[in-house]
């Protein structure tokens, strides 16, 4: 196991180019937010603007549309009951996230979301979207594009280790058969990819076990994704390590520290980690 | 009567252990915010959150959920008339608080609340709630879990007792029947517990005296309640406390407070009492 | 002529009793914001609350409530086509103000809060109320406590006098009247009151000249009266006065002055100028 | 060509004149914002507000009122499908900027727009008005008083110059058929007008390559053209130096620029160029 550091931060953030513009810097498309959990989709939408991609679209239920736009006019709203739209912004994605507050009901846009990507797209799975990949035993196209950020609950779902029984090696193999990278979050949170020697996280802050935390890691996870093209494995562990980075940073001074508040972080640190 | 001083404060912000997750530190379920009255459920909700409870759930009615999104997209939301959906959120809630611009025509999600909570679940009860379980002859089932949080004409409407003549006997003679925990709102504000010597407070500031505080207040109790787990009265009193000491502490450079402006301070305010 | 200074702060922003509650600050109703131009009710709202009126309610347009709220919370909302809560609002109400983004298709809101009010409320007529209200040619049953709030169009509007004709003295005539307290607003505002001196600011700054500002202006004196008990045009002056005096300092450091960053000041401002 | 310095910002924003009101500094009407698109007029209507302009309306779908609002007060909105209104508000405006998120299937708005203005208004085409504009070989009547602000693909649809052929001297060949001036957009924006020397930008950053750039700038040109009445090119050229000059201060600590962030230095940063 190899300890993630600052370096993983150097490594990925590189200068941009002078001449460039925002196709350069990818297209993110987020789908999750039902009626009931909206802020999860705004959380991940808001993470992956401010993390640098350079367009975002939100696929979301109709009803959060105009608080997504009231917090950030940066991005752009479809309708995730509006296939034809649907589609056609998936088909221009980078990277797409799935399962930000999409509710156990959607199975629909998942089976979607991975018949309609190409092996030159990245898929995020988040949430409950974890929860239906778990349950219907759905199959991965292309698992080498695909990151799964799931808790110790829907770690347990998808790999059948029951919590406490993930013991690294453990999931390590579960990894290798299933071909994607895995972001076990925990308070010791793991990164795993097939056949690779794990990561592990030893900073981050109990003042950032709050609601909402997961849909922000994984918008920052795209956002780096649609904008850094190194190793998956490298860009999804740099992604993580600046999320609880700023989270232990704002927790010296804050006994909660919210999602919207690492976001908010998101510029500034970057720039102090750009290499 | 017991003084309450920072050391209330100091006795219930522990410092957050290590290994836990958003689960630690309890899930609130905030009901009121009726069509007329929706701001007072969006301050309950945003001071639980910004109080640091790890799952907050507010369940108002419909035209509320965009604007609260637009502020916190760190809740949840559930149309107070969708039924099902609201007695599943009450089942898996640690706290709940029902009255922030409730309005006084919904005496129904009172006795659903009240008939659904059980002895393991914590209960604030604010605003018209107070009103509407006074008016209705209500009866708690577990009046040591709950908390009324009445201003003066509340209390008279709770207590028989008339302004001007609740002195702190017959408040806390009326108290020892009531069986639950009751924060006498006022320009010097006292908590009261069934046989239990009385606390009040001596901070507090006229600037404070604006529409939406009472709303904050019970939400800050119920994100303290969530996450604390000593006796109810001292986490009570820490959330009373705290509620004032902020307010004064604003106060000395502003002439009025908001409620806003308290929630704002309070992950900073946390930290700095954090024993 | 007497020109206004910081002293006119002084006498009117009085240090708040230790015992008082919301209540004690007074209710507004604040009657505007049609479907085009909710802006300016939502600014004259929260100009009202962050002035420290203990209660304010915003009667508009049923789509400008989740805006109000997504700034607000702090603030109570009414659709103003619903006539019965509308009524119910007023009566409650010390002060009501009618006219921010009303519209001109509504006198029948205004004639309806002018035969609403009783003699012990106070009433600011702004905007398009001046406009209804001269073309119109309706009466006020208690000049004494209202306050019309015109620029130059709307002063040639209610009182006949051509822009670049309205000489003090024949303002000052057509005032004593009309028997209300007349806010000409220029780029040389002037306070009239029936047989009084007239105020004049010397203060303010073209960086202020922006949609907006009449409608801050009026939020802030309905703040003012409702909590200040002073003689009217006193408490009127000191909230003109303290509108341009905010605007000035922005503008030392701001080619622009938004109405919302004048609203943001008011707290700390009020505070500087307690007495 | 010219290199655009800091004093194409002095030579345009003067000092404003003591003596003014809100319509002196001009009306502005931002046409676009459908569905899925309503961030990008948010953020063009403002800039146009932060700029300076004295009243900006908004005309766009329905749906994106609530969000501009709950963000921006300031401004009037007006459903861009009600086109009695909307006639009304272009005939009052002294700057109309369409595009901003118009979608490509409004060509009847373009066409609108085209035909109510008249030689005393101008106008900004962006976005995909310009794609409508070329796709549908429409004319100017008033070339003279039109900006266009295509980037580098819709350089190539206005134009028929290919990306990577857009030399120099052939756009200005075009611009002096088209008779309009145009802020060709890249990592090297240049400025043409008719027979005049060509404006180029050695300012700017990669970090603002981010969607809704393109917005503000078409927003905040509309601002300048507004309020300052000198030559157009010279006031184009100004706002778009501004742009970039507050992209690239910003991004002295910040690894992305997100529009808003520009937008709210405009009132400090023009202050700072004021002479």
């Amino acid at each position: 196991m190899i300890e993630l550091t600052e370096k993983s931060l150097r490594n990925v953030i590189v200068k941009r180019p002078r001449n460039s513009h925002k196709g350069s810097f990818g297209r993110v498309v987020i789908v999750g937010g039902n009626a009931e959990y909206g802020g999860a989709a705004i959380l991940a939408t808001t993470a992956a603007v401010y993390a640098g991609s350079g367009l975002v679209t939100v696929a979301c239920h109709l009803s959060n549309h105009t608080a997504l736009h009231a917090r950030l006019p940066e991005a752009m709203v479809v309708d995730f009951d509006d296939l034809p739209t649907l589609t056609e912004a998936l088909s221009t994605a980078d990277v797409v996230v799935i399962g930000c507050g999409l509710g156990l009901e959607r199975l629909d846009l998942l089976t979607e979301v991975l018949s309609a990507l190409t092996g030159t797209q990245k898929l995020v799975i988040d949430g409950s979207a974890i929860t239906l990949f778990s349950e219907n035993n759905l199959k991965l196209r292309f698992p080498q594009n695909t990151i799964f950020t799931p808790h110790e609950m829907e770690l347990q779902r998808l790999s059948g280790l029951k919590i406490g029984c993930q013991y690294a090696d453990r999931v390590q193999k579960f990894v290798n058969q299933l071909g994607a990278t895995v972001v076990a979050k925990s308070s010791e949170t793991k990164i795993f990819s097939p056949s690779q020697e794990i990561y592990f996280l030893t900073i981050g802050t109990p003042a950032q076990a709050t609601g909402g935390m997961g849909d922000t890691l994984a918008g920052m996870i795209s956002g780096f994704l649609a904008q850094f093209h190194g190793e998956v494995r490298e860009t999804v562990a740099a992604a993580t390590y600046l999320h609880s980075f700023i989270a232990q940073d704002l927790a010296a001074s804050q006994y909660v520290v919210l999602p919207s508040q690492i976001i908010e972080q998101l510029p500034k640190m970057m720039k102090r980690f750009e290499c």
